[in-house]
């Protein structure tokens, strides 16, 4: 009986596994450079807090989530998203009495149920920040800069930053009714999807692929921003100016989930498939009081790992030699192969990245081994080298070859 | 209503996860040397692989998994430990197919339903490294140098290997009657983990901490040990002495898994309270045929994290300067404060930690946000030095300010 990985579950394997480090790396670097902070939190939490802190009714909660009972009853759920774990645990050790604003970010696998297609998995990977604690706009600016900058650093092209202001509450719910009193004589004639929308979230209608082409006429939310909205989306834009991001405002833009206020913002790429919306964020001052804090305000964003690596692929951006040896060992003759073991470990004990052979195979079919593992060098020691105290170093990308005191082969390896 | 984290979950914060991710820079360096390569396993898999390569009657499958049903009528179960994951990724890839010995390694979080109690949690994390496809006992002793080297590179303390061959299926079956033969007098007398063990596993009654001193004149599997295993078990110990790896051989040394052969290790250490174990592994040629593979060999380690860390605050290791910026900048003003913006996202271009405020503090608290966070340097631009093209740049190791052209701050902060 032969086991399968369970459907929509990916095996990284390496040879691939060093894109995902690579692009991780990077993803550390750019939090570094922005004096962001890592936070983990559990891989699950408990059910009641994706309900309150995701929302009731988003399909994320209603349809996607990997919820079970423990054996001690309790409902958990593992993370469909990072945003509302973060928020718990910022709340639950009391990060918000720290006098500094909280720069978060977090890497990691997320959970959903959703049908299988292309470039869907149950298990996805997202990479987020979250900055808690300052409403200050050049924050949310900074965010968007954040996850530019994470892009450029691959040198990806032609990625484009939309952003919007979804207002307060008090102004979408006053959005909301013009909205719904354009929509309600078209209703009939729209999608499924849509109707359903009006219900729910009537701002989401307007992103309907569908039915786009006749919101022609439609209210803009930007119409219906007050002062302090307005005031707060020139911020953001002045400061993105100043940091040189270029963006374009899409009023149309909404995130899926209800919490947004001011700030939403989406990173749009072209070139793998349908799917444009490669990461997005947003502000949400409302969330930590909802999930039981006090009402401190945040921005956030999360960035698909996965739609990262489609995209470096599929503009082709090379990440070169990821995984290679500094040198293989060859020791022919059983004195000599005990000597190798001894000059295998010392090398790397000195930080040295060095293989051998563990099947007992001929020279050639060791030499074929370093050449895949390419190797700067080979270094093959026989029993008459050992009885000089020498081994034969070649360089692989040179061709050429020295005899080196086994003493010093650490040195002239690190110095090569 | 606020919300707290599962039982026996942790949230890392910023100011303790740097040591997490110091540990897991080192783990990965480590296998570098060693020419182990990553491989990431689902975060759950199919029940069915754990019944089977963890074996149904373990502590681990009869009572400390997370398992549930999925929308989709599957039976998913959080992993409770790398091996089976990773030996499974290793047969449904056919990576057995490929010349060299697949050397993997795994760093992440695992799930068993333990009893609270501390330095035990249901969420963990292990380091593991598995090599698959040699029978070499050379293999056998470089896994065993690289679990060392990992704890060596701490500078850790009184890290000792413990060392034992449990043999091969045939060779443990006899021994296991000889065993059995001595044992069985005193059952009755036994504590009850004991003569649970006698039926289900004997070998590791010898472990059992309450009747240990009973077990003087038991017979040792040594003793039993055929021409075969003797001569992998010498070749193991030949070359750990070789690279220098000091052990001591434990005959009583059971791994609590079933698959193992041939070599069982464990890393031990004092001062992290009851807990002595701090990671161990084996060899186990029969577990990859076990779920549905071809008969090829494989020999692993196990390391837990959360002891390793521990471990290091017990003996003190210090990890200074985990997190801190190289420059926090002062605006002052608000031309000042817009040419801020702009300088700091620059200088976060060039790869520099760069911080400001984003609470309208003045400027006292925010100079002693920038002793918090350890900044290498401040830097303050008030609309003088703005009118002059400079900023101020003091380096707070010196105290040494200068004047800095705003083109060249970031050179200045580069050479500092």
């Amino acid at each position: 009986m032969a086991f399968q990985k369970p459907p929509g579950t990916q095996d990284f394997l390496p040879g691939a596994v060093e894109k995902w480090q690579y692009v991780e790396r990077v993803a550390r670097d750019i939090c570094r450079r922005f004096n962001f902070r890592e936070i983990r939190t559990p891989l699950f939490e408990m059910t009641e807090l994706y309900k309150r802190g995701v929302g009731e009714t988003t399909d994320i909660v209603e349809k996607e989530m990997y919820t079970f009972t423990d054996r001690g009853d309790r409902s958990l759920t593992l993370r469909p998203e990072g945003t509302a774990g973060a928020v718990r645990a910022y709340v639950e050790n009391k990060l918000y009495g720290e006098p500094d604003v909280s720069k978060l970010y977090y890497i990691g696998p997320m959970f959903r149920y959703e049908r299988q297609q292309a470039g869907r998995y149950r298990q996805f990977h997202q990479f987020g920040v979250e900055a808690l604690g300052a409403v200050d706009p050049a924050l949310d600016a900074e965010v968007i800069a954040l996850g530019y900058a994470f892009y450029a650093e691959f040198g990806l092209k032609d990625v484009r930053v939309e952003i919007n202001s979804v207002g307060t509450p008090e102004v979408r719910a006053a959005y909301r009714s013009r909205l719904l009193a354009f929509l309600e004589p078209m209703r009939e004639t729209l999608c499924k999807d849509c109707q359903a929308r009006m219900d729910r979230n009537p701002l989401r209608v307007l992103d309907c692929k569908t039915d786009q082409h006749r919101f022609d006429g439609a209210p803009s939310i930007l119409e219906s921003l007050d002062d302090e909205c307005r005031t707060h989306f020139e911020a953001v834009q002045r400061n993105l100016t100043d940091m040189n991001i270029p963006y374009v405002i899409n009023p149309r833009l909404v995130r899926g989930l209800d919490y947004y206020t001011h700030t939403a913002f989406e990173y749009k790429a072209e070139g793998i498939g349908a799917i444009d919306t490669i990461g997005g964020g947003g502000r949400y001052n409302g969330l930590v009081a909802e999930i039981g804090g006090p009402d401190q305000p945040g921005v956030g964003l999360g960035i698909g790992l996965e739609r990262t690596v489609l995209l470096l692929e599929s503009q082709g951006v090379q990440l070169d030699n990821l995984h290679r040896v500094d040198v293989y060992l060859v020791g022919l003759g059983e004195a000599a192969e005990r000597e190798t073991t001894r000059l295998l470990h010392g090398l790397r004990l000195r930080g040295i990245a060095a293989e051998r052979d563990y099947q007992s195979r001929k020279m050639k079919a060791q030499l074929k081994s370093a050449d895949r593992l390419q190797a700067r060098f080979t270094a093959i020691l026989g029993d008459d080298e050992l009885q000089r105290g020498e081994i034969a170093l070649k360089n692989m990308a040179t061709g050429e070859q020295t005899f080196v005191a086994l003493d010093a082969l650490a040195d002239a390896i690190l110095k090569g």
